[in-house]
């Protein structure tokens, strides 16, 4: 394979692959052999340890047992049974849907980027979070969209700097992506009023809005908001079993009102015809009557956690240094005092034996350089003081 | 869900949707309930009794006895053991590969969309056989390309046309994309000389081939040809699982030269991160010491069933309809004397218990009209005659 015809270039790229250039993960990814025991704060998935493995092993057998007719193909818009217990699941974050509206993807993120492939024209304006998940940016931007970031505090979205955004804005944006609850990084849950207030603009300017909830089951704290989709059944939701049962599965969904629904499900179609069928009916059986205790359980792991985190945090971290405990999710947000410079700060922190993700990353733009975002989700709790510790040695460090 | 919030319009589509209009499956799943014992020569999927659900079901017990890696996210490229193992599997049809290089997909379609999601601007010239998949030209022209069709002839595709293609067209197309060995829907096998001539001519005018090889395990007779990759390295390979194993575990892979290739895995980490972790590893204990005896077994049934169909159509077709027998694969392409329209045959046949797809449905543009696909891998052998005749009586009523 070492001909020179290999050396030829037939190759152009399109040019929506300029926004892939760098890949987050890889550039963390070759920091992990900078130290002999290295403590990794970036993993936003659950532990392996809470993951009900015996349950997903049973659950396998019995999907086996069921007959054959999983191997054909068929399916795109998931197993009927999953779809059921979908709207059920959904209704205990209070977020009304019907079963014939769930389209079953590869993890939500897929559905990000179903979404975005069939609503977004290049040119378009997508409005997210700022800071927000940065893959979901990237997927917009491949689809041709201008990401622009919606101001956030400590309440979520602020709503009134988006309806001055939207009088600015030439043309009204596409959609809006947001994560209003436990959001990813910041940990922030977008208030009741907020939520009505920004349900209420984004009718009266006739905007959809994408509410994506991956979290939402792990409150450790307060009372369950209605979500953005009770608040108005035109929002598109978007769901997944990967914080709840596992990641590797590749299972989450899209509740997407008709003629939307539609729409999504033709082009998951021509995409990939539809979700390995075995998976779907795993997830199935792994959840059905089984979910809620399980996910009562690691609830209360991941709230230790987060508390184990917060402690460690008030020990080592400087003055001037500030974060929010979050009510639930994976994730804790630190802002530095502003001279410092968390990409720069990676570097060393990555030579003391500690990785965080530093917060430009979660900035369409890279915009914002003294924050941080933990993750508490996977991280074993014993080393989390020894992480932060040496996250203050970089901070020294740096002056 | 039955607010009038619900009929509000806040969502237009993308205009790459506008491809997406008319799903052709479900044209024909319209038709199904016509008839109490429908006859469906539609599904190209291997027959369920065909697949080896026995060890598949016991690799599924292999992957639980492994751990838990697969658990987590990651692994985007696919499970390393598969990838060794798929580059095996090609080097038997003669396609070398090499396991850096293999990224692994749900189902080959996904391939096609990757590779033209990355490789496509809008207003590209993609070129396909014609006739061709149709789900390809689809996904192709929702990337933004034109596509168009490769005139064929027994032989595969007809090179010195396709030359004279490229001299018209103002700009060279972004590939050519291909199924050389028993074609879907025509059954064709490409010759020798015919893929030394489009590999030259690719090669002379720096154009990348995109080959798609779902069927070249099932040959029937005759001497496995070198592929296109054989005969030229830069080429792109699409393969799948989907034939040899079963379609609705949804994996098959791509086998893309560098740096094409860690493009392509940028696409679809930021797509979905990945496949389903226990599909990859379920594949390849499948697979792995099996899955040739499995397929020299399978093929001896299809060839059966390719034999049963031929004498079928030889006993129930009018004079002047001609049809290739293939040397291997899941198809066999009929045509009718010119005056006929299979389009309107195919309402009529439905009538009388008979699904086969028409041939217009092949071709970008639907340009040809006096032909039909049947299958034969996934139709009861015991129906063919029937299902034949059938057809024959939608033809008499047709004049």
């Amino acid at each position: 394979m070492s001909s020179p015809n290999r050396e030829m270039n037939r190759t152009a790229y399109a040019e929506r692959l300029d926004v892939f250039q760098t890949s987050l993960w890889l550039e963390v990814d070759a920091m992990v052999d900078r130290h002999p025991d290295m403590i990794f704060f970036g993993n936003g998935g659950p532990a392996k340890s809470l993951m009900p493995a015996d349950r997903l092993a049973e659950a396998t057998a019995t999907v086996w047992s069921e007959g054959l007719d999983m191997l054909t193909y068929g399916e795109t818009e998931g197993y009927a049974p999953l779809r059921r217990l979908i709207v059920e699941q959904m209704a205990k974050v209070n977020a009304p849907a019907v079963a014939e509206e769930i389209l079953v993807i590869n993890g939500s993120q897929e559905g990000m980027d179903i979404i975005g492939r069939a609503l977004i024209d290049p040119g378009d304006v997508v409005l997210v979070d700022a800071p927000t998940f940065p893959d979901a940016v990237r997927i917009y931007e491949s689809h041709g969209a201008t990401v622009l970031g919606m101001p956030m505090d400590d309440e979520g979205v602020i709503v009134d700097d988006v309806r001055a955004m939207l009088d600015r804005l030439p043309a009204k944006p596409k959609f809006i992506y947001t994560i209003p609850t436990f959001q990813n990084p910041t940990g922030v849950t977008m208030s009741l009023a907020r939520r009505q207030a920004l349900v209420d603009l984004a009718r009266e300017r006739d905007i959809l809005i994408v509410e994506d909830d991956p979290y939402s089951a792990f409150r450790y704290e307060g009372e369950t908001l209605p979500s953005l989709r009770a608040l108005d059944p035109a929002t598109v939701y978007l769901g997944t079993f990967s914080k709840t049962l596992s990641p590797g599965l590749r299972v989450g969904w899209i509740s997407a009102p008709e003629p939307l629904y539609r729409q999504l499900f033709g082009l998951k179609e021509v995409m990939h015809i539809g979700n390995n069928r075995i998976a779907t009916r795993l997830v199935y059986h792994a959840a059905n009557g089984f979910i809620d205790g399980h996910v009562a359980w690691a609830r209360e792991q991941y709230r230790a956690r987060r508390d184990t985190l917060v402690a460690a945090l008030e020990q080592y971290m400087p003055a001037g240094t500030k974060w929010l405990v979050p009510q639930g999710g994976f994730f804790l947000w630190v802002e530095l005092p502003e001279r410092y410079n968390t990409d720069d700060l990676l570097a060393a922190a990555a030579d003391n034996g500690v990785i965080f993700l530093p917060g430009s990353w979660f900035y369409p733009g890279r915009t914002k350089h003294n924050a941080f975002r933990l993750s508490f989700s996977s991280l074993d709790p014993d080393l989390m003081a020894e992480g932060v510790r040496r996250i203050r040695l970089a901070i020294d460090q740096a002056g």
